[in-house]
């Protein structure tokens, strides 16, 4: 079930509110404890919701998939990932609120070290973001391909996003980010045909990029991935008759979200400012908010559990302020699991919870991975969650007399 | 899976005997007292065959979806309801036995009151079906449209079929059931292209209709809807190799059976009689009995909790006659749930109950939606449904070497 395909011959515009609150990479894996993130977290006010509601396991792209964020987010949004591919340049590019043209082509950009020929740190050191702000400047400055017009934009820290515009480009490019350190950064290759003038562009710019940068160590080289264009999606509110809004830490999640026509709320970089943003909007049009907590995922990427378990639990205690503004469906989940014993995304299927008047409760007394085993949502791919949340806010009529 | 797409191949003619009896609207909702209709109701017979055999949850149109009635029950058939699609005039002409020719249009036709040009009463005070064949009389005598032929059957209470019958007819015409009374009936509109002919058709049809009636209140006036051509199933015999019958006391099911090939038994009113015509068929060559229990549905939508629980203790006391007759798969289900708290079908999973001598036993000691949660058949959607029976019922054959 792809709710973005079914949903808009069912779909009815209504005043109830639905929050989904996205964790990312909630899903988690036992320690030596024997309890995963989730389940040693102390979650009073969650176990109380699915006490309430009910739970159950999300395949966010199918079972097995060890799924990447932006594909992750867009499923369970209700569209089908195998059907809108997206590029990490995209993502990036309206992440910072930018729209691409249809003779523009985006790719990531992180500055990072390089010593002898060899990618020495893919992060620079994690230089903070005003200075990669300085060394887009510096790049805009300097480097000039003929035909070609280049921006580099800053994004966050040593992340940034680079926008070709001009005749005949291509997206069928490799990514020149090796992903591992002690080795070079990969050489431009085409991926498809007709990139070969794509190819000389790119060559070129990291060139001139490479030599503008030469003095500026750590960050005295750039590695790209993920050229793309601007995806075509239809809205969520075409598909759901939503007015949806996002309120997103970081600005990968904000640009997902743009694509799919959320307005893009002002917050700050705590999970409690991101609770004010949410009390400070909720009397607006708004309907429906997608609320991303980022940290679950970064101290997984890490192998930090006890962060986790922290974070999960800086989560729970803010609950009550969501609840509070009564919102007619709350529904929690993660965009895949980040176990913090494994250090990356895994295929494990991630706990989501759903709660709401009309949510027939199950036996579930706490919100983790095994007690959602036997949820009353069952098991079930990220494409089918925005149907379930719109029927139980009151959103879908019935299908057939 | 959708059965009608997957048996062709496997399907194989057997002698053994399913019986599925689907009890309209089952699936329930809990009220002050914390359980569903089907929790509170005693049946001690449907526990006893859950013991013995497993239990599961259908979604049977998809997660989150409110099913209609028709597509509902095409799905549990294991047809895709997103392909075929059916209207209510279709259904209804089925339903009373008609099968419409190529050149024919049929939609529902309800009788109606109307005053000062706004409809009253949608059900013109529930007229007994003696009267509405009586009116159907009325407008076959009095309506004259030129070019078309035009022919009204009753069908029950209230309700009847309009067949249209010509020439350059279309089924692209709105309902004129505005759904709701103190407003008055909605104007004949066309849905789409090259319905101009039939606009004009269904107009006169209305005013003749309407001076036809004036002196006859309660039934004054009519509303339509559903404009409908013989739908194009492949039937059960075909997909499944069985000898399909059908035991329903409503037309409609009665409809929606004969669409996909059922022999139609003529059955009374009550459950009981239903299952009397089942054991006066039993010896007959019908290898599937399709049984409707309509009153489930019907005390929902009227928000009848005892209502409905005292109908489920009524199918209960009836099982040990169908089981005397040794079915080789039993099954019971609903189409939907009709939640008496919600008076209105809703798009909460439907428990299902399967046994046989090769059903494998879960461990559910009850029938019942909790209960359903862990049972062995799982959550699954309605178009797999007839698959699982057929397997049960030993026919189906090994798919690949």
């Amino acid at each position: 079930m792809i709710s973005a395909d079914i949903a808009p011959k069912l779909a009815t515009e209504t005043g109830s509110k639905i929050v989904l609150m996205i964790m990312d990479g909630l899903g988690g894996f036992p320690n030596e404890t024997g309890k995963t993130e989730l389940e040693t977290a102390r979650t009073p006010n969650l176990d109380a919701l699915a006490a309430e509601g009910a739970t159950g396991l999300i395949d966010t792209l199918g079972r097995g998939i060890p799924p990447g964020s932006g594909l992750a987010h867009l499923a369970l949004f209700g569209y089908d990932a195998f059907v809108h591919d997206i590029g990490r340049g995209a993502i990036a590019a309206n992440g910072i609120g930018l729209t691409l043209k249809p003779d523009q082509v985006a790719a990531r950009l992180n500055f990072c070290t390089e010593q002898n020929g060899l990618i020495t740190d893919r992060r620079a050191g994690r230089i903070p973001t005003e200075k990669c702000a300085e060394l887009c400047g510096v790049l805009n400055a300097k480097v000039n391909v003929p035909g070609v017009r280049i921006e580099a934009h800053p994004v966050m820290d040593y992340r940034a996003v680079v926008v070709f515009e001009g005749e005949g480009l291509s997206i069928e490019i490799a990514d020149t980010d090796p992903g591992a350190t002690g080795v070079p950064a990969k050489p431009v290759k085409a991926t498809g045909a007709g990139a070969e003038k794509m190819v000389g562009v790119v060559e070129a710019f990291i060139a001139q990029a490479k030599e503008a940068l030469a003095a500026l160590h750590p960050a005295n080289m750039i590695l790209l991935r993920g050229f793309a264009v601007q995806p075509d999606f239809p809205s969520m509110q075409a598909c759901y008759k939503l007015k949806p809004a996002c309120i997103a830490t970081y600005p990968d999640y904000r640009g997902v979200a743009k694509m799919v026509g959320m307005d893009i709320l002002k917050t700050g970089m705590e999970i409690a400012e991101e609770v004010d943003t949410l009390e400070q909007d909720w009397n607006s049009h708004h309907t429906f908010y997608f609320f991303h907590v980022k940290k679950t995922d970064s101290y997984g990427e890490d192998g930090n559990f006890d962060g986790r378990v922290h974070k999960i639990e800086e989560v729970d205690a803010l609950i009550p302020r969501i609840m509070a503004l009564n919102p007619d469906v709350f529904a929690v989940t993660g965009d895949h699991s980040t176990p913090a014993v494994f250090k990356a995304h895994t295929w494990h299927p991630v706990p989501v919870l759903l709660w709401g008047k009309t949510v027939r409760r199950d036996a579930t007394a706490s919100f983790g991975e095994r007690a959602a085993i036997c949820g009353g949502l069952g098991r079930f791919d990220g494409p089918a969650l925005m149907l379930e949340l719109l029927a139980h806010a009151g959103k879908l009529k019935k299908m057939g007399a």
